[in-house]
Protein backbone atom coordinates (compact mmCIF):
# COMPACT_ATOMS: atom_id res chain seq x y z
CA UNK A 1 0.00 0.00 0.00
CA UNK A 2 2.93 2.66 -1.32
CA UNK A 3 -0.08 5.42 -1.59
CA UNK A 4 -0.28 5.67 2.08
CA UNK A 5 2.73 6.94 4.04
CA UNK A 6 4.51 4.31 6.41
CA UNK A 7 2.92 5.04 9.89
CA UNK A 8 -0.11 5.29 8.40
CA UNK A 9 0.23 2.16 7.11
CA UNK A 10 1.54 0.51 10.15
CA UNK A 11 -1.45 2.14 12.55
CA UNK A 12 -3.87 0.50 9.59
CA UNK A 13 -1.68 -3.05 9.84
CA UNK A 14 -2.25 -2.78 13.68
CA UNK A 15 -5.64 -2.08 13.49
CA UNK A 16 -6.63 -4.91 10.95
CA UNK A 17 -4.68 -7.36 12.89
CA UNK A 18 -7.74 -7.13 15.42
CA UNK A 19 -10.91 -9.55 15.19
CA UNK A 20 -13.45 -8.55 13.18
CA UNK A 21 -11.66 -5.70 11.89
CA UNK A 22 -11.48 -6.03 7.92
CA UNK A 23 -8.63 -3.63 5.89
CA UNK A 24 -11.59 -1.00 4.91
CA UNK A 25 -12.69 -0.45 8.53
CA UNK A 26 -8.79 -0.55 9.65
CA UNK A 27 -8.28 2.85 6.99
CA UNK A 28 -11.40 4.02 8.72
CA UNK A 29 -10.07 3.46 12.20
CA UNK A 30 -6.76 4.96 10.65
CA UNK A 31 -7.94 8.27 9.66
CA UNK A 32 -10.39 8.60 12.71
CA UNK A 33 -7.11 7.98 15.22
CA UNK A 34 -5.07 10.65 13.25
CA UNK A 35 -7.96 13.51 13.29
CA UNK A 36 -8.59 12.56 16.93
CA UNK A 37 -7.19 15.20 19.53
CA UNK A 38 -3.82 13.98 20.55
CA UNK A 39 -5.05 14.18 24.25
CA UNK A 40 -7.39 11.31 22.97
CA UNK A 41 -5.38 9.49 21.62
CA UNK A 42 -2.80 9.12 24.17
CA UNK A 43 -6.11 8.44 26.75
CA UNK A 44 -7.28 5.45 24.43
CA UNK A 45 -3.66 4.07 24.22
CA UNK A 46 -3.29 4.37 28.34
CA UNK A 47 -6.41 3.01 28.81
CA UNK A 48 -5.70 -0.01 26.84
CA UNK A 49 -2.23 -0.85 28.77
CA UNK A 50 -3.75 -0.07 31.79
CA UNK A 51 -6.61 -2.89 31.21
CA UNK A 52 -3.95 -5.39 30.09
CA UNK A 53 -1.65 -4.86 32.98
CA UNK A 54 -4.43 -4.30 35.35
CA UNK A 55 -6.86 -6.69 34.72
CA UNK A 56 -6.28 -10.26 35.72
CA UNK A 57 -8.42 -13.45 36.68
CA UNK A 58 -10.61 -13.39 39.90
CA UNK A 59 -9.33 -15.56 42.01
CA UNK A 60 -12.28 -17.65 42.48
CA UNK A 61 -14.74 -17.65 39.31
CA UNK A 62 -11.80 -17.37 36.51
CA UNK A 63 -13.81 -14.26 35.39
CA UNK A 64 -11.53 -11.58 34.36
CA UNK A 65 -11.63 -8.47 36.79
CA UNK A 66 -9.55 -5.45 38.23
CA UNK A 67 -9.28 -6.80 41.84
CA UNK A 68 -8.49 -9.87 43.11
CA UNK A 69 -12.03 -11.77 43.60
CA UNK A 70 -14.70 -10.08 41.08
CA UNK A 71 -17.79 -7.83 42.73
CA UNK A 72 -20.28 -11.26 41.93
CA UNK A 73 -18.20 -13.32 43.61
CA UNK A 74 -17.95 -11.04 47.36
CA UNK A 75 -21.89 -10.39 46.96
CA UNK A 76 -23.06 -11.53 50.27
CA UNK A 77 -26.73 -11.54 48.49
CA UNK A 78 -25.30 -14.03 45.61
CA UNK A 79 -26.42 -17.72 46.30
CA UNK A 80 -22.09 -19.21 46.22
CA UNK A 81 -23.71 -22.86 46.34
CA UNK A 82 -24.95 -22.30 42.42
CA UNK A 83 -22.45 -22.39 40.31
CA UNK A 84 -22.82 -21.49 36.63
CA UNK A 85 -20.32 -22.61 34.05
CA UNK A 86 -19.92 -20.86 30.98
CA UNK A 87 -17.20 -20.51 28.11
CA UNK A 88 -16.38 -16.52 28.71
CA UNK A 89 -16.52 -13.13 30.23
CA UNK A 90 -19.22 -12.50 27.36
CA UNK A 91 -20.90 -15.34 28.15
CA UNK A 92 -21.47 -14.10 32.04
CA UNK A 93 -22.54 -11.02 31.21
CA UNK A 94 -25.10 -11.87 28.84
CA UNK A 95 -26.91 -13.76 31.82
CA UNK A 96 -26.50 -11.12 34.67
CA UNK A 97 -28.29 -8.87 32.03
CA UNK A 98 -31.11 -11.14 31.93
CA UNK A 99 -31.05 -10.12 35.97
CA UNK A 100 -32.72 -12.93 37.26
CA UNK A 101 -29.57 -15.09 38.22
CA UNK A 102 -29.10 -14.98 42.16
CA UNK A 103 -25.87 -17.80 41.97
CA UNK A 104 -22.36 -17.24 41.13
CA UNK A 105 -20.15 -18.19 37.90
CA UNK A 106 -17.00 -20.47 36.68
CA UNK A 107 -15.50 -19.15 33.55
CA UNK A 108 -13.94 -21.74 31.58
CA UNK A 109 -12.15 -19.41 29.14
CA UNK A 110 -12.81 -21.55 26.14
CA UNK A 111 -14.22 -25.30 25.16
CA UNK A 112 -12.91 -28.46 24.50
CA UNK A 113 -12.06 -28.99 21.31
CA UNK A 114 -10.63 -31.63 19.60
CA UNK A 115 -10.37 -29.87 16.19
CA UNK A 116 -8.37 -26.65 17.70
CA UNK A 117 -6.39 -28.87 19.81
CA UNK A 118 -7.97 -27.24 23.10
CA UNK A 119 -8.06 -30.40 25.56
CA UNK A 120 -9.27 -30.21 28.92
CA UNK A 121 -5.96 -29.25 30.67
CA UNK A 122 -6.50 -25.98 28.63
CA UNK A 123 -9.43 -24.48 29.63
CA UNK A 124 -9.68 -23.76 34.06
CA UNK A 125 -11.17 -27.34 35.11
CA UNK A 126 -8.74 -27.97 37.36
CA UNK A 127 -9.84 -24.26 39.13
CA UNK A 128 -13.92 -25.46 38.59
CA UNK A 129 -12.88 -29.15 40.82
CA UNK A 130 -11.13 -27.63 43.12
CA UNK A 131 -14.19 -24.95 44.18
CA UNK A 132 -16.21 -28.04 43.78
CA UNK A 133 -14.45 -29.28 47.53
CA UNK A 134 -16.68 -26.66 49.25
CA UNK A 135 -19.99 -26.61 49.95
CA UNK A 136 -21.73 -26.73 46.60
CA UNK A 137 -25.47 -27.47 45.64
CA UNK A 138 -25.74 -27.30 42.31
CA UNK A 139 -23.34 -27.10 38.98
CA UNK A 140 -25.31 -25.54 36.05
CA UNK A 141 -23.60 -25.93 32.58
CA UNK A 142 -23.93 -23.29 29.91
CA UNK A 143 -21.56 -23.46 27.42
CA UNK A 144 -22.48 -22.66 23.76
CA UNK A 145 -24.34 -25.10 21.77
CA UNK A 146 -22.09 -25.61 20.05
CA UNK A 147 -19.78 -29.16 18.87
CA UNK A 148 -17.28 -27.60 21.51
CA UNK A 149 -19.57 -26.44 24.46
CA UNK A 150 -21.49 -29.84 24.58
CA UNK A 151 -18.31 -31.81 24.45
CA UNK A 152 -17.19 -29.65 27.16
CA UNK A 153 -20.35 -30.48 29.17
CA UNK A 154 -20.32 -34.15 28.39
CA UNK A 155 -16.79 -33.70 29.80
CA UNK A 156 -17.80 -31.57 32.74
CA UNK A 157 -20.83 -33.71 34.10
CA UNK A 158 -19.04 -36.60 34.00
CA UNK A 159 -16.71 -35.47 35.89
CA UNK A 160 -18.77 -34.04 38.25
CA UNK A 161 -21.39 -36.79 39.20
CA UNK A 162 -19.37 -38.90 40.93
CA UNK A 163 -18.89 -36.13 43.50
CA UNK A 164 -22.10 -36.57 44.08
CA UNK A 165 -23.23 -32.75 43.56
CA UNK A 166 -26.21 -32.02 41.43
CA UNK A 167 -25.50 -31.28 37.54
CA UNK A 168 -27.66 -29.42 34.94
CA UNK A 169 -27.78 -28.33 31.27
CA UNK A 170 -29.08 -24.93 30.61
CA UNK A 171 -31.81 -25.74 27.76
CA UNK A 172 -31.82 -25.61 24.20
CA UNK A 173 -34.32 -25.15 21.74
CA UNK A 174 -36.42 -22.56 19.94
CA UNK A 175 -35.99 -19.34 20.89
CA UNK A 176 -38.38 -17.02 22.78
CA UNK A 177 -40.28 -15.09 19.77
CA UNK A 178 -38.55 -17.50 16.70
CA UNK A 179 -40.71 -18.95 14.07
CA UNK A 180 -40.68 -22.56 14.08
CA UNK A 181 -40.58 -22.33 9.96
CA UNK A 182 -36.80 -20.75 9.74
CA UNK A 183 -35.27 -22.80 12.70
CA UNK A 184 -32.55 -25.66 11.43
CA UNK A 185 -33.60 -29.32 12.20
CA UNK A 186 -31.48 -29.56 14.73
CA UNK A 187 -32.75 -27.05 17.25
CA UNK A 188 -36.35 -28.30 16.36
CA UNK A 189 -34.83 -31.81 16.99
CA UNK A 190 -33.69 -30.60 20.39
CA UNK A 191 -36.74 -29.02 21.22
CA UNK A 192 -39.00 -31.86 20.99
CA UNK A 193 -36.44 -33.91 22.97
CA UNK A 194 -36.69 -31.49 25.62
CA UNK A 195 -40.20 -31.17 25.90
CA UNK A 196 -41.93 -30.47 29.05
CA UNK A 197 -45.22 -31.65 30.04
CA UNK A 198 -48.12 -28.80 30.47
CA UNK B 1 -22.51 -2.56 32.98
CA UNK B 2 -21.70 -3.26 36.37
CA UNK B 3 -20.99 -7.05 34.73
CA UNK B 4 -17.52 -5.98 34.08
CA UNK B 5 -14.63 -4.21 36.59
CA UNK B 6 -14.22 -0.67 35.86
CA UNK B 7 -10.80 -1.16 33.52
CA UNK B 8 -12.71 -3.28 31.06
CA UNK B 9 -16.03 -1.35 30.85
CA UNK B 10 -13.62 1.85 30.19
CA UNK B 11 -12.16 -0.23 27.44
CA UNK B 12 -14.91 -1.08 25.98
CA UNK B 13 -16.25 2.67 26.27
CA UNK B 14 -13.05 4.12 24.60
CA UNK B 15 -13.20 1.13 21.42
CA UNK B 16 -17.07 1.93 21.16
CA UNK B 17 -16.17 5.55 20.66
CA UNK B 18 -14.48 5.02 17.36
CA UNK B 19 -16.74 4.87 14.35
CA UNK B 20 -18.19 1.84 13.03
CA UNK B 21 -17.65 0.04 16.75
CA UNK B 22 -20.70 -0.92 18.31
CA UNK B 23 -21.14 -2.33 21.81
CA UNK B 24 -20.50 -6.46 20.59
CA UNK B 25 -17.13 -5.06 18.60
CA UNK B 26 -16.22 -2.88 21.17
CA UNK B 27 -16.76 -6.07 24.09
CA UNK B 28 -14.67 -8.14 21.75
CA UNK B 29 -11.71 -5.98 20.96
CA UNK B 30 -11.67 -5.38 24.57
CA UNK B 31 -11.27 -9.09 25.85
CA UNK B 32 -9.09 -9.61 22.72
CA UNK B 33 -6.72 -6.69 23.88
CA UNK B 34 -6.54 -7.87 27.46
CA UNK B 35 -5.34 -11.31 26.33
CA UNK B 36 -3.18 -10.06 23.88
CA UNK B 37 0.93 -10.27 25.05
CA UNK B 38 1.67 -7.14 26.78
CA UNK B 39 4.54 -5.97 24.41
CA UNK B 40 2.22 -6.36 21.22
CA UNK B 41 -0.38 -4.14 23.33
CA UNK B 42 2.58 -1.84 24.42
CA UNK B 43 3.32 -1.53 20.74
CA UNK B 44 -0.44 -0.73 19.26
CA UNK B 45 -0.89 1.79 21.76
CA UNK B 46 2.42 3.34 20.72
CA UNK B 47 1.67 3.14 16.53
CA UNK B 48 -1.52 4.83 17.32
CA UNK B 49 0.19 7.91 19.37
CA UNK B 50 2.83 7.72 17.50
CA UNK B 51 0.83 8.38 14.08
CA UNK B 52 -1.16 10.64 15.54
CA UNK B 53 2.03 12.82 16.56
CA UNK B 54 4.01 12.60 13.27
CA UNK B 55 1.29 12.54 10.76
CA UNK B 56 0.41 15.93 8.99
CA UNK B 57 -0.25 17.60 5.71
CA UNK B 58 1.57 17.47 2.69
CA UNK B 59 3.33 20.69 1.87
CA UNK B 60 1.52 20.35 -1.78
CA UNK B 61 -1.40 18.50 -1.76
CA UNK B 62 -2.88 18.29 1.32
CA UNK B 63 -2.49 14.53 1.94
CA UNK B 64 -1.72 13.53 5.12
CA UNK B 65 1.66 12.02 4.98
CA UNK B 66 4.81 12.03 7.55
CA UNK B 67 7.04 13.57 5.26
CA UNK B 68 6.89 17.13 4.26
CA UNK B 69 6.05 16.47 0.77
CA UNK B 70 4.11 13.63 0.09
CA UNK B 71 5.54 10.47 -1.86
CA UNK B 72 3.28 10.98 -4.62
CA UNK B 73 4.18 15.06 -5.06
CA UNK B 74 7.89 14.27 -4.83
CA UNK B 75 7.77 11.67 -7.75
CA UNK B 76 9.19 13.47 -10.62
CA UNK B 77 7.61 10.56 -13.32
CA UNK B 78 4.10 11.90 -12.13
CA UNK B 79 2.45 14.62 -14.29
CA UNK B 80 2.41 17.63 -11.96
CA UNK B 81 0.48 19.45 -13.93
CA UNK B 82 -3.22 17.27 -13.97
CA UNK B 83 -4.45 18.27 -10.23
CA UNK B 84 -7.44 15.19 -9.28
CA UNK B 85 -9.26 16.97 -6.78
CA UNK B 86 -10.46 14.99 -4.17
CA UNK B 87 -12.49 14.71 -0.82
CA UNK B 88 -10.24 12.37 1.22
CA UNK B 89 -6.94 10.15 1.30
CA UNK B 90 -8.86 6.94 1.27
CA UNK B 91 -10.28 8.57 -2.11
CA UNK B 92 -6.82 9.19 -3.35
CA UNK B 93 -5.80 5.47 -2.28
CA UNK B 94 -8.83 4.40 -4.56
CA UNK B 95 -7.56 5.87 -7.40
CA UNK B 96 -3.91 5.08 -6.92
CA UNK B 97 -5.01 1.24 -6.63
CA UNK B 98 -5.94 1.67 -10.49
CA UNK B 99 -1.91 2.05 -11.13
CA UNK B 100 -3.16 4.07 -14.28
CA UNK B 101 -3.62 8.03 -13.06
CA UNK B 102 -0.48 9.45 -13.74
CA UNK B 103 -1.10 13.07 -12.83
CA UNK B 104 -0.62 14.34 -9.00
CA UNK B 105 -3.74 15.12 -6.11
CA UNK B 106 -5.34 17.72 -4.08
CA UNK B 107 -6.80 16.82 -0.85
CA UNK B 108 -9.60 18.78 0.57
CA UNK B 109 -10.46 17.09 3.57
CA UNK B 110 -14.52 17.33 3.33
CA UNK B 111 -16.73 19.13 0.90
CA UNK B 112 -19.25 21.83 1.33
CA UNK B 113 -22.03 21.11 3.37
CA UNK B 114 -25.16 23.39 4.08
CA UNK B 115 -26.20 21.36 6.14
CA UNK B 116 -23.68 20.64 8.08
CA UNK B 117 -22.30 23.98 8.41
CA UNK B 118 -19.09 23.20 6.09
CA UNK B 119 -18.58 26.23 4.19
CA UNK B 120 -15.54 26.44 1.11
CA UNK B 121 -13.35 28.04 3.81
CA UNK B 122 -13.11 24.86 5.99
CA UNK B 123 -12.05 22.33 3.23
CA UNK B 124 -8.44 22.80 1.69
CA UNK B 125 -9.97 25.31 -1.34
CA UNK B 126 -7.61 28.00 -0.32
CA UNK B 127 -4.48 25.78 -0.91
CA UNK B 128 -5.45 24.89 -4.01
CA UNK B 129 -6.07 28.11 -5.40
CA UNK B 130 -2.90 28.96 -4.51
CA UNK B 131 -1.29 25.22 -6.33
CA UNK B 132 -3.20 27.07 -9.71
CA UNK B 133 -0.80 30.13 -9.94
CA UNK B 134 1.63 27.37 -10.76
CA UNK B 135 1.88 25.52 -14.00
CA UNK B 136 -0.90 23.77 -14.48
CA UNK B 137 -2.71 22.09 -17.47
CA UNK B 138 -6.28 20.33 -16.16
CA UNK B 139 -8.08 19.99 -12.71
CA UNK B 140 -9.92 16.92 -12.68
CA UNK B 141 -12.87 17.05 -9.67
CA UNK B 142 -13.05 13.63 -8.70
CA UNK B 143 -15.31 14.86 -5.31
CA UNK B 144 -17.83 11.61 -4.76
CA UNK B 145 -20.92 11.75 -6.58
CA UNK B 146 -23.49 12.79 -3.55
CA UNK B 147 -25.43 16.20 -2.75
CA UNK B 148 -21.85 17.70 -1.01
CA UNK B 149 -19.83 16.29 -3.52
CA UNK B 150 -21.66 17.74 -6.64
CA UNK B 151 -21.68 21.05 -4.69
CA UNK B 152 -18.36 21.40 -4.42
CA UNK B 153 -17.58 19.76 -7.92
CA UNK B 154 -20.39 22.95 -9.10
CA UNK B 155 -17.99 25.67 -6.47
CA UNK B 156 -14.52 24.68 -7.55
CA UNK B 157 -15.62 24.68 -11.35
CA UNK B 158 -16.96 28.08 -10.79
CA UNK B 159 -13.59 29.40 -8.87
CA UNK B 160 -11.30 27.95 -11.31
CA UNK B 161 -13.31 28.22 -15.09
CA UNK B 162 -11.80 32.26 -14.89
CA UNK B 163 -8.42 31.65 -13.68
CA UNK B 164 -8.57 29.53 -17.65
CA UNK B 165 -7.14 26.44 -16.92
CA UNK B 166 -9.19 23.59 -17.72
CA UNK B 167 -11.86 21.66 -15.17
CA UNK B 168 -13.16 18.04 -15.25
CA UNK B 169 -15.67 16.16 -13.54
CA UNK B 170 -15.26 12.58 -13.17
CA UNK B 171 -18.13 10.69 -15.42
CA UNK B 172 -20.97 9.22 -13.09
CA UNK B 173 -23.35 6.91 -14.57
CA UNK B 174 -23.92 2.74 -14.35
CA UNK B 175 -21.01 1.03 -12.47
CA UNK B 176 -18.87 -1.38 -14.90
CA UNK B 177 -20.61 -4.90 -14.34
CA UNK B 178 -23.86 -3.22 -12.84
CA UNK B 179 -27.35 -4.75 -13.30
CA UNK B 180 -29.45 -1.71 -14.94
CA UNK B 181 -32.84 -2.93 -13.20
CA UNK B 182 -30.87 -2.42 -9.82
CA UNK B 183 -29.49 0.56 -10.46
CA UNK B 184 -31.44 3.93 -9.05
CA UNK B 185 -33.05 6.20 -11.30
CA UNK B 186 -30.78 9.27 -10.41
CA UNK B 187 -27.88 6.97 -11.61
CA UNK B 188 -29.73 5.92 -14.94
CA UNK B 189 -30.94 9.77 -15.70
CA UNK B 190 -27.02 10.66 -14.94
CA UNK B 191 -25.70 7.81 -17.00
CA UNK B 192 -28.23 8.88 -20.13
CA UNK B 193 -27.14 12.29 -20.07
CA UNK B 194 -23.75 11.06 -20.14
CA UNK B 195 -23.52 8.87 -23.12
CA UNK B 196 -20.81 8.89 -25.75
CA UNK B 197 -20.70 8.87 -28.98
CA UNK B 198 -19.66 5.03 -30.11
Amino acid sequence: MEYYSNQINQLIQAFSSLPGIGTKSAQRLAFHVINMPEEQVQNLAKTMVDARQNVCYCAQCCTLTDQEVCPICKNPSRDQKTIMVVESPRDLAAYEKTGKYEGVYHVLHGAISPMLGIGPGDIRLKELMERLRGDVDEVIIATNSSLEGETTAMYISKLIKPVGIRVSRIASGVPVGGDLEYIDEVTLLRALEGRTEL
